[in-house]
């Protein structure tokens, strides 16, 4: 299994870009297409807008009860209906990280509900969270979900809720991309 | 701050090592000494044993409380006197990273008193944990000691406790390698 990708912004590639801003900080450069791929892949010759990378790793907050429900409710990644995507590079501020295990977890599930919020929309909404702050990445996080067209709509609520939370105040850059499949 | 560290086994270096032994699992290929230095440093031309990667991050149990006595309790490394040192890199087992956030800690501190057990030696014991399971490093963590010489008897029970824990029951490769200033 590949643990580790490359996000890359670029003139073309597998998904289209179809908005893209900074939600907080600064933005990346303009792309119009997008491409996810495993770092030990051939290397591309193509010049690139931007290339951040991630890495799958285990749940930091999730415990046993949750993790069962997610993993009989979530969906892969790939689904041949899920034609819509988005890209949403997040990075914490120092004061997250300074935080004690069980004061981010409060902050992230008691009090942000950010496991059940993202239960709610499941099955429709797959996600995958890549983990970037170890390898000295500008952000700290990929997130990644993908949709079919009709859940649009859900999936702009999803994303509203997290903003709204109180694990928000600690997000400190944001850039939200928008794609759909380009083929 | 650096934040990435490399550790070189080679035939010279800044701490000379004393033992080395795989305490489960494959050993690390001899070395009569062990430096540790940023990756982003000048690298050095010298033909090397073997070199592992770790990067400093934050704590992933640790509640508030424990941080507290933690960050008021332990000494840096580098302290003039804390000429032994012990490099103990470890990796666990899939069904450790298969658990739950809650799982984990209930096993790292209830059932096995890992801050516990480590804090009754401090100040004498530094310590620092240097993560490398997201580097795709071949073990998951490397742990770093130093004490002075008259605290030796006290790391070896240091260790001796943390080893017959439940926690260690998920270590499946370990390696030991005890140093000693070169200089």
């Amino acid at each position: 299994m590949h643990k580790r990708y490359a996000f890359i912004g670029a003139g073309e590639g597998t998904w289209r870009v179809q908005w893209s801003r900074a939600v907080r900080g600064e933005a990346l450069a303009p792309a119009t297409h997008v491409s996810v791929m495993p770092v030990d892949g051939p290397p591309g010759g193509e010049p690139v807008s931007w290339r951040l990378e991630g890495h799958m790793s285990n749940l930091r907050y999730a415990t046993r009860s949750e993790l069962t429900v997610l993993r009989s409710t979530q969906e892969p990644l790939g689904r041949p209906d899920a034609r819509c995507a988005a890209m949403i590079p997040i990075r914490k501020s120092a004061a997250w990280w300074e935080l004690a295990q069980d004061e981010r977890r409060a902050i992230f599930e008691e009090t942000s509900h950010h496991t059940a919020i993202g239960l709610a929309y499941l099955p429709a909404i797959s996600r995958q969270l890549y983990h970037a702050r170890d390898l000295g990445q500008p952000f700290d996080f990929i997130t990644w979900f993908e949709y079919a067209r009709p859940h649009a709509g859900e999936f702009e609520e999803l994303v509203a809720r997290l903003r709204s939370s109180r694990e928000w105040d600690f997000v400190d850059r944001e850039v939200d991309i928008r794609l759909e499949l380009a083929a």
